[in-house]
């Protein structure tokens, strides 16, 4: 098997972990779990270099330096600084574009958690055998609760070798369908991970969304090199139509494969979800910071300084981030992405 | 009727309402309700000169700053520094001590709350002519619930002209006592305001207690005047013993009365106490500071800077202080002077 090329997408800001992430230094860059920041994690994840190749890192210029500042487990990295934001399907042409066709990549988003990180490269090994026969392949991952908040891939016929055909992506469904899907047992959450090789994702691009191909083609001819840094052409690029990897190829070609992959994963996608991957002690506290608890269940404290003291409560959020102080409950983490402080940022 | 002369204690120091009082600032000195401190608010309630005299405000050396910058609504008082603190017997001998025999002396904590200021100026003019009559009158405010923080004063027969004997000081009850008393009737808060002739006072004192008497003599003929302020002589006043008005004088005394007060008091004694003190929306909120709340009831917050926003909580107490963060239930304010925040402060 040829090497593994990672291309990891650091995109958008978000506001749901907000005032710890912000939009000057955004969920990626954070260590949200552990001493490393889910960037570093999603590098190192990749860093068997007898597997992985060095891997493409595709990003904004407002992140460029934190993304510069956290490839201790990559320093071999390639950096493509996109000049705009035009969504997943460009990000992933740009570096299909500087890759030779017949080269397998794995496109994994940076700001997700893996717990399990043996089954993910397990499922990395799967994947890249399927992409060799001509597979787009997405990662299935293991469905653990009716969540709303994901795109669903319903499992189609086996391929001989490993892994399965896609009857269908579904997109984010409501509680009722979320609860039949995970009954179903067919269903996994697609997390955006994607193998295939760059030549049979351009092929599909060009055929599904020339427009988009054409676009970034045009983008990277007019491109610099700069040492590690690759920077499309900023007006062409600009032309480009935006528009996710799903909608674009996933969701419309024939070859369009998965491989379950039950690694621990979480989308990190609210307080909540962070406390949930968090070690916590035996009453489900979980500390980051200066903290006093006092008769408290299931509360999160994560403070950058002050002291925090909490007394008497249960299922409770309590963030500290400079000048901002959020506590909500956990229920109500749905609308940290509404307040005022994060809209406004 | 004489002018009565208010006799304004500022004593400890406390920690139910940490983060927010300090042991450096002091709750007597904090804009709790409204724009003024308690200890402001104190002075202002008795700043009718035709009424009451100028007042005797009795301190330690280190509120000694906090009082004199908050003078202005007794820009005449009398301050005294207490080298030491030995309790409210001592505090309210030495005043006594500097007023002639026949002076009515009104003693009033500084931390205390207090709604209807008639109500107020009323039982004080009640309590003087009564003083005049040679008795020692304590304070008995409307009981409202079954407090079991207060001591509680029993009612005795009626005076002649207004007033009530009082048939005994009853220590601090359990929760079951206090339902009995709230139930019986006859029972009202000693929230610590007394009225008395100096000559009266200083009588029962060396009857009861002659040691205290004696040594706060001794400290008052040693003392020396600077300016407004007096201070005892540092060495004797170290000697006095260390005793409450209470036990001392006023549960001793066959002259005890009591005049009802019906005055909205609120001793503040926790942070729940003063989300009651204080004025609220129309769902029970309250917010001093900057805050954003969302989906909440009954919640407090307070901050002297960073942005507080709150999701989806009811009865919850948020206070921002400087290096401090508390979030407590309205339950637990029970235990916030048990933090180590409050306790190493």
């Amino acid at each position: 098997m040829t090497k593994i090329t990672p291309v990891i997408l650091c995109g958008g800001s978000g506001t749901r972990l907000w005032p710890r992430s912000r939009a000057i230094k955004p969920k990626p860059f954070l260590p949200l779990v552990g001493d490393y920041t889910l960037f570093e994690e999603s590098l190192r994840r990749a860093s068997d270099r007898s597997l992985f190749d060095a891997p493409f890192i595709v990003t904004g210029g407002k992140h460029l330096e934190h993304v510069e500042s956290q490839l201790g487990f990559a320093p071999d990295a390639q950096v493509i600084v996109e000049p705009a934001a035009r969504n997943t399907a460009a990000a992933i042409a740009l570096a299909a574009l500087r890759l030779a066709p017949d080269q397998v990549m794995l496109v994994c988003p940076s700001d997700h958690y893996i717990g399990r990180v043996d089954a993910f490269v397990e499922a990395a090994r799967a994947a890249a055998e399927l992409a060799e026969g001509g597979w787009l392949v997405a990662f299935g991952i293991a469905a653990t609760a009716p969540e709303t908040g994901f795109g669903y891939i319903r499992r189609g016929e086996a391929i001989a070798g490993g892994g399965f055909k896609v009857d269908r992506f579904v997109e984010k469904p409501d509680l009722q369908r979320a609860v039949a899907f995970l009954a179903e047992g067919a269903y996994s959450w697609n997390g955006g991970i994607f193998a295939f090789r760059a030549g049979d994702f351009l092929k599909e691009l060009g055929e599904h969304r020339p427009d988009i191909l054409d676009a970034v083609r045009g983008a990277v001819q007019g491109g610099t090199q700069d040492g590690h840094r690759f920077h499309p052409h900023a007006a062409a690029f600009a032309q480009v139509p935006s528009e996710s990897i799903d909608y674009a190829v996933m969701e419309k070609t024939t070859r369009a494969a998965m491989v379950p992959a039950d690694m621990a994963w979480s989308d990190i996608g609210n307080w909540d979800a962070l406390h949930d991957a968090r070690p916590k002690d035996e009453l489900g506290n979980c500390v980051v910071g200066r903290a006093e608890l006092v008769d408290c269940r299931e509360v999160l404290v994560e403070s950058d300084g002050p002291r925090v003291s909490v007394i008497g409560l249960e299922g409770v959020i309590v963030v500290v981030d400079g000048d901002e102080v959020l506590v909500t409950s956990t229920a109500g983490v749905q609308k940290v992405g509404k307040l005022g402080g994060a809209v406004n940022q």
